[in-house]
């Protein structure tokens, strides 16, 4: 009888993690970071304040844990699409493809509010350092997994590191207006210079 | 006579401008948007307030023209030192690591401060995409001029874009933490797929 009263309270508790958690992201990528406090959140999640608050104790608590817990369920939906992907040279830039969306959608620009908060807030600089660095390795393993690469051969780590950096920079460039139409040529031109990259005989 | 007493406060009122726009970048990027005023970059560039109004009157005006003049400034430095650069492969690295200068330094990380500010700012947002547009044409031309490259044939202006994309991703992975050894093999990487894909035959 105990177990099947928990069972359904801790399914809520769950479910009420989750709504906060997708809320913050959305907030965070709407008004930034000076307009995203935990009853902002609260209320966009509808729930109240103090279960907010029982979930994530401190403002900093519950954007870092948003970022990265919305990181890594994007993560593994793509890693999920991994059987579905052309072989050969279209892998490529299929895979850049959905690097692209990684970086243009609200969770980068929730992510991007938050790395530029914590460059002048140490308290948040803290956790978001930890962050960044855990949030980088599970990004570049999933695009390694998607590439289908060997990271032992020479320059493939480092050209699986470039697509991710120049996909956080066409993020930026996303920021303030639509850049989709110049992007696509940009993603074309970088896939046919990473597939050749990846794959030239070594 | 006037002539001679003209010219004194002109170059007066110049050094005034500059010493501003120099602090108001050194300010964005150190405090951040919220911290950034007029009055504190006045008292930075130790000049009255009213003088500060006087050449800037809103905070826009202040800190787009900073970004604005000193990405001026730091591009035409670099077209100056075109005559120096190496010719053959070794021209893309060298001119790679320019533009990393571009963007690892003060300047970026006072103009990502602006960007994300006037993502959730309308008045700000205005303005910055027009500066946006015009920094990107800059940067763009002086890339395509120290690389000594041909706009005009296939995927050059795409890898092209593609580097400076790429700088302003990794300008991003530098904001937390010193990122300088990974860049520096990502750039290598880089330089060598740049290389090949500017000078292959078409």
């Amino acid at each position: 009888m105990t177990e099947v009263l928990r069972e359904p309270r801790q399914d809520r508790s769950r479910a009420t993690r989750q709504r906060l958690l997708e809320a913050a992201i959305e907030c965070l990528a709407e008004v930034g970071w000076s307009g995203s406090t935990v009853s902002v959140v609260a209320e966009r999640a509808g729930v109240s304040r103090g279960a907010a608050q029982h979930h994530f104790p401190t403002r900093e608590d519950l954007f870092t844990s948003a970022v990265e817990h919305v990181t890594s369920e994007r993560l593994a939906v793509l890693r999920s699409r991994a059987v579905d992907l052309p072989a050969g040279p279209d892998r490529t830039r299929a895979v850049v493809g959905m690097v692209e969306l990684m970086y243009t959608g609200p969770l980068f620009r929730a992510a991007i509010h938050l790395w530029v908060a914590a460059s002048s807030d140490e308290r948040l600089k803290e956790r978001v350092v930890g962050l960044e660095a855990q949030v980088g390795r599970e990004t570049h393993r999933t695009a390694l997994e998607l590439l289908g690469v060997d990271e032992s051969r020479t320059g493939v780590r480092e050209a699986v590191q470039a697509t991710l950096d120049m996909a956080r920079g066409l993020g930026l460039a996303n920021l303030l207006t639509d850049d989709r139409k110049r992007r696509q040529r940009v993603l074309d031109q970088w896939a046919a210079m990473l597939a050749d990259a990846l794959h030239q005989e070594p």
